[in-house]
């Protein structure tokens, strides 16, 4: 049973991340010092990352009837085969590998309110595939393999905020999808706690705002993909009675800005081009008249794909391959490992068309099949894109690869998970267009305020990874520092 | 893009439910006169239903390699062997016969204003396993193989309002989840649509209002399975605007009956037991802490199962058996069929402990793990038993075997779905408890509000299907009529 004071701190829940947003500095670090810190942890630690034969693989190897790529102990990953017969958006068999992952790991960040204003406890942490290897990532960042100590290795630090009985409040737990081009089903829990004690500092953490998150986040290659899904379950304003407390309800209703734009935005949830009950129907309907036939079959005999001592790739050397690293990190839990990883060969494309629609700012969102998603089809961006895969030209893709001059809002590169992808990276954009311009709406799309894509993020597995890593960058720029 | 009457229904929707549910008559058929307009169904058919051994069934046999039953076309549902292996709630390995049906059928129902009133078009629909076999049905209500016509037989009458282009404005729409316990991964398209045209009538459809379906509710087997998973997802009541608008609003602050308090419940989602946050971790942490491993199986090699000439049966003959069975029907889309379906042993309860906190009437909701289960784990009635299953004395089975003076608000007996079930009937329960009882929060229990219910019931996968059906049957019968 609840107390009177759990009660109280339910209704605060949801308030302080806007605050958090427009925080430009933190009591902890100056923003512009925030490479230099993440500079330093790099430099202070010997790290090193080689692609190697897999024959140099440890622990790791290709079963002698199915050819898929496991590791000794049946746990973290394995490289199989997959077939997918589909329907949508067009008909299509595909045949790729895919790491198949079945275990819900921890995406967790711990945060506080210092001076009253809501910090998040960050990690410096080295992943191999990265571009710099080390990058902005949650407090915790742990595989099930890796926090049941699979790997021998230390337990992750600050993992007991995390597990059963938890501490601290709850301000987003949910179980949310990765990449479905590259994982079989994969989910990870994305969870934000606040806590109300002091942690324990360590040099290779440090608490940031949510304002000099999005500010890092300008810079490519510096916030990990783990951190950019958590962070995109907080919605930038969360209800009216947010702004009215920080006085600045009569700024958001008419500033001109993209900031004020997206706040309007974040707090639509009706007068929208559609309503809730559409946007349900719409999904509902392109999942219930698709069908897609997932099997999982041996990666042996894939069509089109060969193994080498080197990699498997497509025959045509495009889209991506699988390749084998040996890595080093002394801060790591276990000093020295070797692992299979997925390398893309070339840079990826997510990015949102947004227009007005009587003044409230909407996303163009994408109904996406990817191979290994788990449930079908889950919203993505307006256009989704690596050159290899499927969709060779997807719809609307000229206003990304040609924006309209003066309609870039956002652009900046970012890195896919350094733990599964060596050097994958994605170019992150959104484009705004001019209310009177006219988009005709191709078949499983659909226009959809920002408040109403936070509806559907509360919930699990509707928005996909892709969409949650933009949507994470979004921040209130010119509202920062008076703007 | 929407036009401003598009957006201006969109702002209408959610409402009127209210004002049909407290509707105790309609204005086409008398209430007290279903059950005999069932009955008169009933009669004008001729209906007949036999149980036959399995080398009997046409079309339908037992694959030489795995034993699983299935359909020579490979459509409907194949009959195979599942193995669970699972720590939630406790560890087990559970073997048993589980129905495949992959694909996604429709249950609709149509609905319009009549005198401003929503009423809802319903069927007299005859389904081999039902135990009167005619009962209240969707307006529609067909499989995959069944609107696209594998069975060669006609369409499903007012299919086409629910195809694509849909016709008529979403009241909702969503693919929800059937039993767990038989069916692998099943989910069908629970939709209504609100249209404003006159439909043809025809002879076996009637208009009712949901006050009157609530009504029939309260007579045993009178209202099917699928039409209780579709009216859940209305909302007793939505907003305090809708109460306003019929000038309830005061009688629904301070009314004593039960009715009022389901209102109030309904329309809590703040000052609960628990944040919406906290029910989202609580859910997440069973689903990311629980080992469940589904395999599929050969149904020939399940062990502790046996196949005879009539049934496919547990070896001490508890729980349930798969039966063939030969069904013949001159109003069907097919005259005549035989089909496999699931015979249980006994009668199963489900049934929701309620009692107010802070005045505030709460369900306890069980997170329940179900072989076939979509996700893992749903959100549950208290009590979601049948005698032969795994867990065989459930935590608070006492309060429904044994209900205190005076507690029981809910209790009828309702069959499952006579398409897959053979006379398998639930009974369906509400015991209440005063605010002052003291009850234990077993683990993977919690309180929710109806309010906090209908939220997760407006996304996929949430609430199963057992909880839904009890939802259904929540009325406000005090309120009908001046009580």
């Amino acid at each position: 049973v609840a107390s009177a004071d759990a009660r109280r701190a339910n209704l605060r829940a949801g308030k302080g991340f806007l605050a958090s947003a427009l925080a430009g500095e933190g009591r902890c670090v100056p923003t512009s010092a925030i490479q230099a810190w993440l500079e330093d942890r790099r430099r202070s630690h010997r790290f090193s990352v080689r692609p190697i034969p897999f024959d140099r693989l440890q622990s790791w190897s290709f079963d002698s009837d199915t050819g898929n790529l496991h590791h000794a102990t049946g746990r973290f990953f394995t490289v199989e085969g997959l077939r997918v017969t589909t329907n949508y958006p067009a008909p299509a068999t595909l045949c790729q590998p895919i790491l198949n992952q079945p275990e819900i790991g921890i995406l967790g960040i711990l945060a506080r309110r210092i001076d009253g204003v809501l910090h998040f406890l960050m990690q410096a942490k080295m992943e191999p595939g990265n571009i710099n290897l080390v990058q902005l990532s949650p407090t915790v960042q742990a595989t099930r393999s890796n926090y049941t100590q699979v790997h021998r290795g230390a337990r992750p630090r600050y993992l007991e905020y995390f597990v059963e009985p938890r501490r601290g409040r709850v301000l987003a737990d949910q179980l949310q999808s990765e990449q479905g081009a590259f994982f079989l089903r994969k989910r990870n829990r994305n969870v934000i706690l606040e806590v109300e004690e002091e942690i324990p500092p360590h040099e290779d953490y440090c608490w940031l705002t949510l304002g000099q998150l999005k500010a890092a986040l300008r810079t490519a290659h510096a916030v990990n993909m783990d951190t950019r899904t958590v962070l995109s379950l907080l919605p930038l304003a969360s209800s009216h009675l947010e702004l009215e407390a920080l006085g600045l309800a009569e700024r958001a209703r008419s500033d001109g800005s993209f900031a004020g734009a997206l706040l309007r935005s974040s707090l639509a949830t009706s007068g929208c081009v559609s309503s809730a009950e559409e946007l349900a129907s719409w999904l509902t309907c392109l999942k219930a008249f698709s069908e897609i036939e997932v099997r999982e079959v041996p990666l042996r005999s894939l069509p089109g794909w060969t193994r080498d001592e080197h990699s498997i790739h497509r025959d045509d050397g495009g889209y991506f391959s699988v390749i084998a690293i040996s890595a080093e990190a002394d801060n790591r839990e276990v000093p020295g490992w070797s692992q299979p990883i997925v390398r893309t060969h070339a840079t990826g494309i997510s990015g949102f068309l947004v227009k007005p629609f009587d003044g409230i700012l909407h996303f163009l969102v994408q109904g996406h099949m990817e191979p290994g998603i788990f449930d079908m089809i889950e919203m993505a961006p307006t256009v989704q894109f690596l050159p290899g895969s499927a969709v060779q030209t997807p719809p609307y893709l000229d206003f990304f690869l040609d924006p309209p001059p003066g309609s870039l809002r956002l652009d900046g590169l970012q890195s896919e998970e350094g733990g599964r992808f060596y050097h994958y990276q994605t170019r992150n954009m959104v484009v705004e267009l001019p209310e009177t311009a006219d988009v005709e709406l191709a078949r499983g799309y659909v226009w959809m305020s920002l408040g109403q894509i936070n509806q559907f993020l509360r919930y699990n597995n509707f928005v996909n990874i892709e969409a949650r890593g933009l949507i994470a960058c979004l921040g209130l720029d010119e509202w920062i520092g008076g703007g």
